[in-house]
Formats: C-alpha cells, structure tokens, sequence
C-alpha cells in the first residue's frame, strides 16, 4: 500500500531504519529527516539519519543537527529499513546500489523513478516537513520542541518564510502548531537569514551597486577581486540572484559570478512568464521554469548583451 | 470601560465614524483600519478611512485602499466617533485639535498620552490587525476575502513575514483562518516584497552603498537628494532599517531618513538583546523592543556618533 496509510505501516512494522535525505540539502531536507529519526526513537526505533554533504553552520541550530552522518560505508545497510525523505531516488541521496532490508519514499517532489516499496509523494505539498507532521500526528508520536523546531525550520525554509506562492493556509497552521509546541519563529529565522557575515553583506552590497536594468532584465556581477577584497567565497552568493526579484517590473534576474579568469557562472532567475531554463539551454546550460543557469568564458560585456537579447525574444 | 469590551460597546454604539491611523502608514495601519471600516459598514454603520499620506502604490493591492482620504477638512468631524488605530493620539495620525463626538484608541504601541474615552492598547500584540481580527471574531461579522486580505497583510508586514521576534503561535494561526477565508499567502507577499518599482530599488541600492558598521551598529543613510534623483518618497524606505539585520554579528541598525534641510528620522531595529525602545526614549522617540525610532535637528554625523556611543552603554 502506498500513501500516508502504507508509510503508517512500514514504520510501524520495521525495526531499525535509515533516514536519508539528497545532497546539498536546505532546511526542509534536514528538519524533516532530523525529526522523523527523532520520532521513530520514541516509539522504541532505531534511526540513524544520513546526508552526503556535511551539515553547513547554517543548520547547526537544528537540534539533532549532529547525529546526521556524511557516510554509509562503516553501515550493513542490508540490515536495515531506508526511508528517502524530500527526494525519491537513492541517486540523489547518494546512496546508489546499496543494499536495504525495505525502501520507502516520502517526498513532495515529482517522482523521478520507480524507487520504493512504500511511496507517498505530494508534489502539491510545500514542504516534505508538513508530511512528517501529519504523519507524526497520525503515529500519535509526542511533538517536543525539537521535533518542533526542526519541522518548522523545514515548513519555514520551503515555503521561503511563508512568503512563496506555494504557501498553505495548513503550512501555516502547522506552523502556529510547532510555535506552540516549542519551536520559537523569530529566533529560526533568525538563525537561517539573519546569520550573514559582515563580508558576505559587503559582497551583496557590491552586487547591488554592480546593477543594471535593461529591458527588464536585471543583471548584477560578482568578480574574483570582490571576493577577495570581502573575504568570501562562491558559496556566499547563494540566493544573491532573487535579490532584483524585488522589483515588479522585472522579467528576469541574472547573476554573473566570476569563477576563474574570464569564466562565468550564470544564475536566472525568472519573473511572471520568462522561461528561464529555455534561456539557459541556449547558452549550454539547464534548469527549471524559475531558476536556471550556464557557464561560459569570454568577454562578460558581450555574455550580458546575448542575454538581453535571449530574453528579448521570449 | 476599556480594553476590548469597552471598544465593543464603542462600536455598537456608535453610528457614524472615522477610522483614522498615523501618518507614513504601513500595512499593519491601513489594513487594520481598511478591515475595521468594512466590519463596521457591515455592521449598518457609516465608516471613513483617514490617513494624512497618500497610501504608495505599494498598499494599492489592499481591497478598499482607494478609499483611504487624505484630508478631513471637508468633513463636520465634530458628529464622528474617532476610532484611532495602530496609534494612540492625534498628532500621530495628524488630527490635533480636530473635535469629535466620542474618541477610541486601537493599538499596539506603548501608550503614549491619555487621548481616548476608551481606549484598548496590548504592547505585547505583535499587529494592530491582529486586535481587530479578534475584535471583528468577537463582533460576529463574517471575515470576507476583503477584509481576510486587509488582515493577513496586516500581520504579515508588522511581523516581518513571520519571522521578526514578535510572532506568536497566534499570528500564524490567524494568518492561517485568514488565509482560509481568501487571503492569498504568495500574492500578498508578492505585492508587499516583490513589487518594488525600480526608483525604489535604486533607492535601496543607494542605502546600501550608504553603510557604515561601527561597533555593531549598522547605519544607513537616505538624503532628499536620493529621493529626488529617484523619484521616490519617505513611504519607498519601509523595510530598508530591516536590510541590515541579515548580518548575524549585528545588534542595531539605524537607518537615517532626511524629511527636511537638516530634520531626520531615524528607524532603529535591533536583534538579540539590545532594547532599541530604551535608546529611542534617550533622543525623545520611542517604539517597541526591536524597532523604534526618533527624530532630530541636526547635524547627521554628530548625531550618528550619539547613537553609537548611547548603543554601546546597553
């Protein structure tokens, strides 16, 4: 039995599991992972919770944050009952070819395969966190504040502070439930996006007064001189590129950050109806709707008038 | 009788009234006044919306923003029952000295006169939408989409998307009823935070470039000359004390507005433990725990030197 129903059921039947989420995980990926693990030990499970990628500072605030391991090679993974959280192919949580006991999926993404004896997927659902809480409701499972803290961190980071259009009149209920229950909304989001280094802020700051307005295409650069002038790095930028979505008449937002001498990363972020990832393809690169990218080397001049001339088409 | 009894029996026994809120409103002001008006209208009763400051494009979004005044000088006020809301006297909301047939006070700010026949103000309220949320519950008049809408970006602008200190299990859960009655989360946030007209933006960016951080305060500055080469208004600066706040190394940040030759008002938010009402009260301002403000005469960089040396004293 898939669904709700059949995961009630694998969890309730199996012994020993493994949470594992997909690599280079946000909030959602971690809460719902950390949280699930939690619950399961209180009903007398074992859980052990597995991410590839080390747990960035950022999410050290998660209570449990530090069981989550980076590695499966020292686990007889035979032994033991996957359950996929916020993806559903063991490729994306890095885990292709091993062995398990059973396999379930719980994710709110579309399914990419055909992976799990036990699968419930709602792609209609903002965040894999508000699945878990149902189902610990359903389990009956005790709602402690990290429990609390992690499933509201999850709801919180997907639904983009409840500000994106995904967001549910239940996103929020849930969210008030987890605030009762002991998580405390100001001092999360505190923690997710209000943590910056002093250089990252000065590094946006540079991007900003980098900025220019053609045709509703917004276009800002981060050089190599800029990181190093701040001391960041490539990874500081992350969610620099939403920044001009600010604006209502923009169409598309690019942003240009400078790998090596003369070559170009290029992250699209799009407006209304601009297909980004169709922008990018022409350019060699890929992605979704709302958010695509490429690389090229050359002249950044020439890069940002093929652009605006892409877009002009679209 | 005050509190929220004693403004339940203002309303019912009132017949004709204006709802009038502080001056440079923003949304918590002109929803929670909006929504009050229609409830009251719902009740059979006469109710005008006043505010000094033309509500920006910003508000336009709110249903039965167009019916905001901007002046009550046609008006016989002396037969009005005043309703202040999201303030607490009349200087405020720029009606001194205006006579009115009975006078009331919605609020959560710290009182800050003895204006009012009855007079309900709860500081530790979050949103003045939030009062009237559960003032129009008590009332039994039937949440429309409009008023839903009114409402939810009440909340959602003086809790910072949910994500200030102030936000309560309360403000999610009433932004989840109001998101049920018809107010659209994603849109709502979209018309608040993604609807920047592009002066507003270069406005911002100007701001930013502005930045000085000493001793963890961050100050930003606006000057008239910004307003005029962008054409924007002191309204276009809402949030931008919040920019700072990102930077996780910061306790305060100042953001110095110029209203005229040498008169500024500056907007404090602070984080984690400092008492931004306390320094306010120390320049004759004042506000809450996390956001205050003053105003001043002045020279700016004497004044920015006072600021940092009063910050550095908590």
């Amino acid at each position: 039995m898939n669904g709700r129903e059949g995961i009630i059921s694998f969890l309730r039947g199996g012994d020993n599991f493994l949470i594992a989420t997909h690599v280079n995980p946000e909030g959602d990926a971690l809460g719902s992972s950390i949280a699930l693990a939690m619950a399961l030990e209180a009903m007398g499970k074992t859980a052990l919770v597995y991410d590839r990628d080390s747990t960035t500072d950022l999410y050290s605030f998660l209570p449990g944050s530090e069981r989550v391991m980076n590695s499966v090679s020292s686990l007889d993974t035979g032994g033991l009952s996957l359950v996929l959280i916020d993806c559903n192919t063991p490729r994306r949580a890095a885990l292709d070819g091993m062995p398990f006991l059973h396999t379930a999926v719980i994710d709110h993404h579309e399914t990419e395969g055909a992976f799990g004896e036990v699968k419930w997927i709602e792609p209609e659902v903002p965040a894999t966190g508000i699945m878990v809480y149902r189902l610990l409701k359903d389990l009956g499972t005790e709602i402690t504040r990290d429990i609390a803290v992690n499933l509201y961190a999850a709801i919180m980071v997907d639904t983009g502070a409840f500000r994106y259009r995904n967001t549910t009149p239940e996103s929020l209920r849930a969210a008030s439930e987890l605030a009762e229950a002991g998580a405390d909304p100001g001092l999360i989001a505190e923690s997710v996006y209000e943590s910056w280094s002093k250089g990252r802020f000065r590094l946006l700051c540079g991007a900003i007064s980098s900025l220019e307005i053609v045709e509703d295409v917004a276009i800002m650069v981060v050089t190599r001189e800029m990181f190093r002038s701040t001391g960041t790095k490539a990874q500081d930028t992350e969610n620099f590129s939403n920044f001009p979505r600010m604006m209502g008449e923009i169409k598309l937002s690019a942003f240009f950050r400078e790998e090596e001498e003369d070559v170009w990363r290029v992250s699209l972020r799009s407006k209304g109806g601009v297909n980004a990832a169709k922008i990018a393809e022409g350019f060699r690169g890929g992605g979704h709707r709302n958010a695509a990218g490429y690389s090229f080397e050359g002249d950044i001049e020439t890069a940002k008038e093929k652009l605006i001339q892409a877009a002009s088409k679209l």
